[in-house]
């Protein structure tokens, strides 16, 4: 199911320089160029002319020109010069959609242009506050984003897939509570008076047990946040303080390629020892290590879809948040 | 033609370890194990929680452990334990097929279960007979079962095929006899007083001329056994003295991965110098020198045949034995 | 769009020699051998008997031999030796194509046999006329070969696909004459008092500025003779006298292997340093550069047309030879 009046995150900003970007959202091939005044502009992915993929062409005084013909196209996609003729017909346009840079990403919406609100971009604060940092990563994911999406939602998987880096054997007995606020999803999950994962106790200094937290907001149409971290047991985590503690954001934007293909956007900020690059690379290396353990099931998931057409899923109660979730969508779907 | 009411050779006994083993047979993807006292099992190779392959799991404990979410079943598929949650939902289960573990081979049914009689599985017994040796092999065809079936029917293919390995240029020469025996089909053929074939000239440390034979049965769905060997010529083998001379049991099980792929199982087998792991060694190669031959020949005729359609074929008068095993297998469709 | 009723050349000559060449046009899978007498015959690869591509055997005393089961096969498709029997079944045939060893190609008629005429064959004499030399190649490319029918029509691409090698920053501005003759479609193209382009200007021993034409000839049902050259500006190229320059046939004949991908031959012929082998090299090493980049963007063209299957062209003043060889190509397919 493809929510198409929505944002998603296209690209990390910064991936667009000097060259058009070449990238498929929702089964649009789309080209992403920097042009007037160094903004980013999304055009579908074809030359109106002969049909030959903009990506391949070169970006020139603030227009994308394509590579078979030379005609130019702004920010709006309208052709501003074809070469061998002086007048250039009005007729010829590349197809624009509207996007956004914000959060360090490029937000893009693919539906009715009409209903295109900026306003309704999750915020993801955390990227663009100089007190956050965050290492970054894009993946490429042979698997629709539905089976990520709700991946995200399910803490069960935590015991198992990343029993190597970021699980530990009392996961599934955390205390879970599961809300839906409006269209998001809260979770809140606690582990009390437990030892700190070690990933955590060595990014936190931390000795002894903790109070542990693995909490997860769902924004629609497909943005999880996951607020984790822990403190020392005791200290009055639950209730609110985290003075004794470590937390940090794991952000997931989460984007259909298309039905069976995803580019996952993932951060990992944080808000202490922050000018410690040892625990930004120690930080990335443990994020990159937990997702890759994520990606090889997800994949192995998407191609059994395949195999199996008719195949239906079993929920149990550890699935509350996720059906939640795939709720919240199929109401915005009838939304329209 | 698939005919699913048969058993199938799924693995060889030895493959089937610690680790879950993943194989594709008659288009149903499936999961072997050893679970409780060690016995093979075979489920349908799909978590029914939430789809992942069980065969990425662990055996844990005589179940196999789904590696997404913990789920493990036993081996009739029955959902044994569901972490995060005290009671077991007695309705899940993974499909489990009839499986039986004989002739050093693991045999699987796919079709209906109330129909599996394991008296069924064609006879192998130099498999497991102490007198007799074999080097074995496993491989993935791409090509159908019924284009290999007809192969190890056709003799005339030795001498164009093979006659870099073991054909001789006499073999369409060879005096041929073919007749059904009840679901089986049964070929003898002989070549009288000529120099012996190099390989079998070197096991048999046989030097002159030899009475030489090579006979098949065919027993469905698609089993054949090749008995072939050479003796001093004039002392008696085509009476059935086989005394000055050797014999082999080149055996054959094809299973059906999907309709144009295939699982190829090979034994070639003696009862002389079983002691000489030498001679293991040359009819090793020498085996798995002339199959790859026929894997050359066999995946371009199965090209071709996605390549024309409607592509019919001629027989020919040696194509006999080939043309009853089709009849066979069409009978057995047709029985259900 | 195939046009069948039409002569495409489907190898160059010398590219067929004791081997069977496998090779598929118009969608048909077909081998080139030389038979009796040397001469190149075109079959249908596929053994009538079991269907194996004739194209893995092998050619043997005149006729080509099938891999499989030994079967043989003279030029005009007719089986003549079946292995294993004396009498050879006069109704078992693979079918033959009419083809034609002309101007160092093989030609073949895929379409109705009785239509085929050896006349309709384009003329190429600069292949075989001794006062000319030419690098020659083939390329396997994955775009459908009215892109590259296009391709070469088109002088606009000149300036921008091919920037780092033959194009120069005028070609745009040059004058153009577009004609249609009888089913050929004729283009004249002139830059006058211009400098010339590295490559000319190196092969030719040209300083200063030169009078620079790219003419081109379409003849169906897919060839196009590119006439290229300049001379000393002022020196009367225009009216006919190229003595003070050079010129160079650029010939290509275009083959469809399937809708979507072709079969390239080319060919770069020269009539000036002709025993330099030098300057072939630096011809062909020219040449060779110049069609990657075209590869490159006929690629990139073909994938958009299948992800954009409704994608329409919108045609400049400077289409107008494509646009008159389409419609040219239409007439012909209308004809039958």
């Amino acid at each position: 199911m493809l929510l198409r009046n929505a944002w998603y995150a296209a690209a990390w900003a910064d991936e667009v320089g000097g060259e058009p970007l070449a990238r498929t959202i929702l089964n649009e091939p789309l080209v992403l160029f920097r042009g007037a005044g160094n903004a980013v502009s999304v055009l579908q992915d074809r030359c109106p002319h002969r049909g030959v993929p903009l990506s391949k062409g070169c970006v020139t005084e603030g227009t994308l020109e394509c590579a078979y013909h030379g005609l130019r196209f702004d920010a709006r996609g309208h052709c501003v010069r074809t070469p061998g003729q002086d007048t250039v017909p009005g007729t010829i346009a590349a197809k624009a959609y509207p996007s956004v840079d914000r959060w360090r990403w490029i937000w893009v919406w693919i539906g009715d242009p009409a209903a295109a609100d900026p306003d309704a971009i999750p915020a993801m604060p955390w990227l663009s506050d100089p007190a956050w940092v965050a290492p970054t990563g894009r993946i490429h994911l042979r698997a629709g984003h539905e089976l990520l999406i709700e991946n995200l939602q399910n803490h069960m998987h935590l015991q198992f897939v990343h029993r190597r880096t970021i699980g530990t054997d009392d996961i599934c007995a955390a205390k879970t509570a599961v809300k839906r606020v409006g269209d998001a999803v809260h979770v809140e999950r606690w582990l009390l008076d437990k030892p700190a994962p070690p990933l955590f106790a060595k990014a936190g200094n931390l000795s002894g047990n903790v109070d542990r937290w693995f909490n997860s907001v769902f924004l629609p149409p497909s943005t999880t946040i996951l607020d984790i971290g822990c403190a020392i047991a005791g200290t009055g985590a639950p209730a609110g303080d985290r003075s004794r503690g470590i937390e940090i954001r794991s952000l997931h934007a989460v984007t259909p390629e298309t039905e069976t293909t995803t580019h996952y956007f993932w951060a990992y900020a944080r808000n202490f020892r922050i000018d410690e690059p040892d625990v930004t690379a120690m930080l990335r290396a443990g994020a990159e290590a937990t997702f890759a353990e994520d990606v090889a099931i997800l994949e192995s998931q998407q191609a059994n879809a395949e195999r199996f057409v008719d195949g239906r899923f079993a929920n149990l109660p550890a699935d509350r948040a996720g059906v939640l979730v795939d709720r919240v969508r199929r109401e915005l779907a009838a939304r329209g």
